[in-house]
This record gives structure tokens, sequence and C-alpha cells, in this order.
């Protein structure tokens, strides 16, 4: 289920990042609640023969970044830049196959000072969580902190 | 300044993670303190035309997995697998061309340990911390922790 904006972003980060992909990513749900993120184990393979911890660690940065973007968008309209300025994340077991990360919108009373705070000043912060699945066993946790502005401002 | 080992340990990277191909990862310096890795920008690009988060957190994680790495197979002197197990990084300011990052060999006392614990057991756990640097000012900072084993224990 992915909606024209979500489509809108998945061929704006393909077309402006390219480490997007070289990591082959791509949104494959949004349903205004969660964000799902897919990529495929095989170039994202470490010396072990599991998911590389540098790609998991983007997977989850970067999916947090676009679901802070169309938070952001959806809220006031018009063209929204998101980053990240600090993050933690725990690997909790090897990755064999390949994976996605889900994503959730966050409370309502943390989305709605969001919200207000970009409509007032043009800029806001959101704290995003974010797990990393294969086949449904959770096996990266991941927090970040996401700095966002409405773009000419 | 590279010696055998360090590059053995580009190639080998190299050959067997893809990611580190796409973004053009090199240890350019190791003298037994401190181990240098450099990245250029274009590969690393963001949307918004500076250093791509997930690049940065990469070289940041992957750098220190170096390190552990190096460090573990002078201690016991045969080849050895480390892992990322958690790890958390602040992005201070954005990158705007190459940049680098330095990891440095931690404190006497704490080498000390994670030598003997892994000449003892086989296995070892080592904190890293990691700053990377566009023209010697600092941009993101970051800290690790590294589980490590000899291989074939």
């Amino acid at each position: 289920m992915l909606d024209d904006t979500a489509q809108r972003l998945n061929e704006r980060f393909l077309r402006q990042i390219p480490m997007t992909r070289h990591m082959a990513l791509e949104i494959t749900s949004w349903d205004g609640r969660t964000l799902r993120m897919d990529a495929p184990l095989s170039p994202n393979i470490n010396d072990k023969g599991t998911g590389f911890a540098g790609s998991l660690a983007t997977l989850a940065t970067f999916s947090c970044w676009a679901l802070a973007t169309l938070l952001a968008e959806r809220a006031v309209g018009v063209d929204c830049e998101a980053a990240v300025f600090e993050s933690d994340i725990r690997y909790l077991a090897p990755i064999r196959g390949d994976f996605y990360v889900l994503v959730a919108v966050p409370e309502r009373d943390a989305v709605h000072a969001f919200d207000k705070a970009l409509k007032k000043k043009g800029r806001a912060r959101l704290t995003l969580s974010a797990s990393i699945f294969e086949q449904g066993d959770e096996k990266v946790r991941y927090r970040g902190r996401y700095a966002v502005r409405m773009r000419n401002i």
C-alpha cells in the first residue's frame, strides 16, 4: 500500500542519494501510521555472510528520515528537509536473509507538538524509533532525533 | 603509512563487503595508535548535497570494526571476527567535501584487559570512539561496542 507522496519520495531519494540505489532501498508500505522499507541481503552482506552493520544503520536512519519528511509534508503541505542529529542503535542478532524496517508514527501528542512547531516556526524536532526485522523477528532496534524545516525558510 | 596487516584488511573488506566498494572506503593510515579511513563525498552525497548520514554512520561503525579486528589479530596472531552490538552517534554539522574518520586505540588498561580476555577465552569486548572530520573540523562523533572472537572458536 503506497500513496503518491510515498511513491514520489521513493523516486526522489533513489535519484538523489546514490547509496540508496546501491542498497536497493524501497518504501514498500505507508498507511499513515507505519512506514515499511525493504532491503535485499545480497548488496548489503558482510564478510560473515550476514547483514552489514553499515547497511542496517543506514536503513534505520534513513527510514526514520523518510517518515519525518512524510509527516512534515503532511502537516504543512510544502516540501520539507529533514536531517538526523543524533541516534543510538542496538544490534540484537545477525540477519541471514532479506530484511525490512518498520517505523511507527509517534503518539498523538508528539505529532501534534511537531505539527504546531513546524507551522508556527517553520522548524521542528521529532524523535523516532524503528526496528529492523527478518521474517518477523526483530534484529535491530534504533532511535533517532530529527530536525525538520520547511524549504525556503 | 600502512603496514601489511592494514593493507590486507583493505583488500579483504573491499572484496567481501559490497557497500565498502560503493562508498570507496579505504584505510589510509595505521601507525599502531590511530587508524584513519577516508571516503570521497561524491558517492556518499545526500539530497541536500552534503554527506549522507547513512554513509557517515557506516564509516564510523566500520572504521571501529576495522580497528577492533586489527587489535585482536595483533593480540593473538590469528584471524578474528568482530561485530558491533551497540552504538550511538552525533551529527555535529553537515559535511560538504571529502571526509575521513580517526579512531584511536583505547587507553592501555582497556587494551590490556581486551588482549587478556581474548587470549584466555577466545572472546572479548571493546568500546571504541571515532570522529569524522572534513579538513580538520570534527563533524560526527561516534561510540560503539564491539564483540570479538578468534575464528574457529
